[in-house]
């Protein structure tokens, strides 16, 4: 029984009871749960990626995100929890093999952490969870989530033996205490152009060669 | 200055300067602050309506909590906090009347959330922010988030002045401690059936009624 899931010393064990049970085996299922427990994870993890990647912008953060707490990647941390053993199932459920069941899982998961939340507050739940994720997050690659937008607007191009993107200021108006600038960003395979603004030329370039990143990676799609 | 937006004492002010800060206004802007505090948001106000609403079922309370947190209710709330008044905006920003539109004030109240986390940490920011919500929680209609499936549905067919659903069982299996129904739900108009299943006839009924209600608002679209 090493392995037995165990994520938690629960003073309540219904509420691990609960959340373990899928709506097919029982009226108190873990339906409810899961919706708080999902909200948990999504900001457990969003804390640890703001922390850690101090100068990843939104975009980099939520995307960073979106790939650690999607269903698959749930399912994953589920089954080396080994939490599967532990899931109550209606017959039917079990017949299919609903154990093995990414959904099932996934949702599974995200009611652990809502019941370990319940159980013992947030700050308890928090530490509970975060090491599930902290080898996703450390292994995220720092190109993706570390760097400003022009550093990565480049590498983007340079991966793709693509020329380098030009900027140009169209137009910088205000006082000296209150500028404000306006940037262009082009480059030419495909030929695209964004613009961006900012109170100085260097965050006016930033904004637009993320804007210019959005627009190439829709277009790679 | 009574209408002052004071959210918190902050120990570090700064964090309220940065959350209160368009990306239109510096470096130093709010974008990152309001990744985190948009899941903040969405738990804070996810575990008041578990908690107020311990019948609703995970679809409701996903409802719910979509209508408290959106775009629009959020610059709702900045408004009522007099928090316009403190936003940093760029010239351009300023000129077009960015203080009042509500995709900046939205954003910015989710940062202002962060802040209060990244300051005092999850209980002090769960103390300040519910109280914004927590009109909006009550004022939710029982019928909507209260009611089981079955009476949601009954109600819903009531107030349209159609037939009321036919409940029947399609199979019950497995031993006495292990037993599974499949029962369907049946309506006239239109003419739709929904299965469900569940270790009692009951929660088989609840779950078909829940998917029949889930038809019927679809084709009602």
């Amino acid at each position: 029984m090493n392995d037995a899931f165990r994520p938690h010393a629960f003073a309540d064990e219904s509420l691990l009871q609960q959340a373990l049970t899928h709506r097919s085996a029982g009226p108190r299922h873990n339906e409810r749960l899961e919706f708080l427990g999902d909200a948990l994870v999504n900001l457990i993890v969003a804390e640890a990626l703001y922390r850690r990647w101090p100068k990843a912008d939104e975009g980099a953060l939520t995307r960073a995100r979106a790939g650690l707490v999607c269903e698959s990647a749930l399912a994953v941390l589920a089954r080396e929890l080994h939490l599967g053993d532990r899931l109550a199932l209606g017959p039917g459920e079990l017949k299919s093999g609903g154990a093995r069941r990414d959904s099932i899982l996934a949702d599974a998961l995200e009611a652990v952490v809502a019941a370990i939340h319940l159980d013992a507050g947030f700050e308890a739940c928090r530490a509970a969870v975060l090491p599930w994720f902290a080898a996703g997050i450390e292994a995220l690659p720092a190109g993706k989530v570390g760097k400003d937008a022009k550093t990565r607007l480049q590498e983007w191009l340079q991966g793709r033996q693509r020329a380098l993107p030009e900027y140009t200021l169209i137009e910088a108006t205000g006082e000296e205490h209150d500028r404000s600038f306006k940037v262009a960003c082009g480059v030419a395979d495909p030929p695209l152009r964004a613009e961006g603004t900012g109170s100085s030329r260097r965050g006016a370039e930033q904004q637009a060669a993320a804007e210019m990143l959005r627009l190439l990676e829709a277009a790679d799609d």
